[in-house]
């Protein structure tokens, strides 16, 4: 038969659960991994141990694959370039990715499309830091004089005194932060000095008052066609996602829809192929803003492994092969995801027993990984009728697991 | 983290789709295949190539291993009598799984239990089946006048003269088949040599004239806790399972649970651990038979990958860890698997893409082998409300991937 060999460039749980969802498919995984003890290298028979940044050892990789793709995003963008130039496709290639690689290069895409997002700015010091913590200031008052979002004029509300800054800003390096890091929230000109040490170009926006996080998630394939997951709501605990309801509850159905064809257009307009998580502010006067965009299977869609008729992974796979996709329809009433972090216990074995007894429906996905405090080792997945229950039983589990629950 | 390693003993599909279950929960999955080609052996990082016939071989890959589970059945009784001996949990146990070995030692067994099975003898020569089928007769054309399947006098139905028996017999060597390999269905002394060729004991059985074939699939582990799936109906082709419905359609409650207890009751009896598939008879004049026993993953049970909270190869890793159960209630109101056997074209890929397209809720699960006309080389699952639109659904795409329908 002639299956082709999909190679995914990093060995974290996304291609762990990648390669999961790709034996059913029948399809050829191969693996290039950090290390021989990775998360995806524990379970996926061909992987090369070598650095994504060098690009012979992606080069001798990509050789036999019919196509790459992504556990993340941290390959540069030349090396890409110079895989397409050998003929090898790269999806999502290299055009797409930057947007998901580069802040500044996704806030001015979004930009030039219209697509709604924080006010934003890339700042050199920390004076421009301040410049923009003032027009920050001004917009937000202006749109609580007004309720209008769109326009920018109308008296500031911040003080403008000395180094403190009239409302708090956000700033992120461009490249390179995950999971809170690479991000920091500034009150002043002495706390913005420490984001621009690095030399990397950062990029401040405003810190959204929101009412909650939103994701729609949607994958497309080559050949245009797309499909889009239920929108969710993502629930963030330390700049760490904790917790994923879907669908988002209480979201209104023209909101849903806008949300997901918000995706859609992004996907589209990007050339984006595979899967796409656009994760949204819902503000607390009404806005929905775009915060980032992750072109690859993400946390916000681990629900869809048993909550959606077919995965973000398989349908990752499905378009990357420019295979037909499958349906993303939920098969339950409600979903819900919460992460398991790492405890102060290395041994979670005991814990994973109990949760097993305590809740035989639970789904739970282990990712192979030592336990550290605060690092994502797991996720456990409930479905069902009642949100309150569904809800409780993921809390129960993924607190037990870490050992913040005693019982 | 202290996960355990599960070795498992057969490179075949079974084992393929137990990795694929066991990658979420996080165990290690340690596998003895014959070759690195073998559909396992294609998806698994810890591989050993070896023959599981040699016991320095099982020795060395057992090293290492917290359980020792099967993909088959052909593991040598006293080579796993030989593993125990070193200390090695195996599951299910030498005790329980030569009654999945050995079909002349299962049916004392369950005649032992009062079990209801075919009427059944090992014979020696074609003699002893003729004398046998002779018996079948008497017993058939007894149930035919009284009514009462447990009378066995009554007038012999068949003529008796010269070769030819009364009745057709069922010829099978009492180890080593499967799929219809190792069992003939012979009507004549003449036709009654070809199975004792082989020099193995052979078991006779009355051809049974079954209104269809059920199974009910239990779980069992070491601590004692059992869950039974709901029992399905099998349909055969040429011997080779070909579509299987769960739940069986139109199978009074009544009956359903005493087929799950009569199959709770042999894994409790026999000491199972792990998966324990009961193929059952359901006879036109309404008894129900025990036609084979299986004791690990089985293809009446793959359809809960998609149709179950837990699948059946999830329930067996946790049963040989003794870990507690998942629930193994359906989420579907049907589901039917389909088996894909290979066709006269080699290459699948082209059906396949054409099966996602037609319809984006099939569950397509392929197994990595090369196509050979009659081989299993994967299954279709099916799920929903409406039976005949499932049934149809999985009909057609397994249909279409042999290439016996055109469309």
């Amino acid at each position: 038969m002639t299956f082709p060999v999909v190679g995914m460039v990093g060995g974290g749980q996304l291609a762990r659960m990648s390669h999961e969802a790709g034996i059913p498919l029948g399809i050829r995984f191969r693996l290039l991994s950090d290390t021989p003890q990775d998360s995806a290298a524990q379970v996926v028979r061909d992987v090369v141990v070598g650095d994504y940044r060098d690009l012979d050892t992606l080069r001798e990789f990509a050789r036999g694959c019919d196509v790459i793709t992504f556990d993340h995003e941290h390959v540069p963008t030349e090396h890409l370039r110079a895989l397409e130039a050998d003929g090898i496709p790269v999806r999502p290639g290299p055009d797409a990715l930057v947007h998901a690689q580069d802040k500044g290069v996704m806030r001015a895409r979004l930009d030039a499309m219209g697509i709604p997002c924080p006010l934003h700015r890339i700042v050199r010091d920390p004076g421009d830091v301040a410049a923009f913590a003032s027009e920050a200031a001004r917009a937000a008052g202006a749109r609580q004089d007004t309720g209008d979002a769109d326009t920018g004029s109308g008296p500031g509300s911040g003080s403008g005194s000395g180094s403190a800054f009239p409302v708090p800003v956000v700033l992120k390096t461009v490249r390179g932060g995950y999971d809170g890091k690479g991000v920091w929230v500034v009150r002043s000109t002495a706390e913005a000095a420490d984001p621009f040490k690095a030399g990397v170009p950062v990029l401040a926006e405003e810190k959204v008052d929101f009412a909650r996080e939103l994701a729609a998630c949607v994958v497309r394939s080559p050949h245009g066609q797309a499909v889009a997951y239920p929108v969710v709501e993502s629930i963030q605990v330390d700049g760490v996602c904790d917790t994923v309801i879907a669908p988002a509850p209480a979201l209104p159905e023209q909101e849903a829809v806008q949300a997901q064809e918000l995706a859609l257009r992004i996907a589209g307009e990007l050339g984006v192929v595979g899967h796409l998580a656009v994760e949204l502010f819902e503000t607390r006067d009404g806005r929905v803003l775009v915060n980032e965009l992750a072109m690859r299977p993400h946390n916000s869609g681990h629900w869809t492994q048993d909550g959606a008729v077919t995965s973000q992974f398989a349908n990752h796979l499905r378009a990357v092969l420019d295979l037909p996709l499958g349906d993303p329809r939920p098969r339950a009433e409600w979903t819900v995801m919460a992460n398991v972090l790492g405890g102060d216990y290395p041994d979670m074995y005991s814990a994973y027993l109990h949760c097993m007894a305590r809740d035989p429906q639970l789904k739970i996905h282990m990712y192979g990984k030592d336990v550290k405090p605060g690092r994502k080792v797991g996720h456990v997945n409930t479905y069902g009728d009642d949100l309150a229950d569904v809800r409780e039983r993921a809390a129960h589990a993924a607190g037990y697991l870490r050992g913040t629950i005693p019982e």
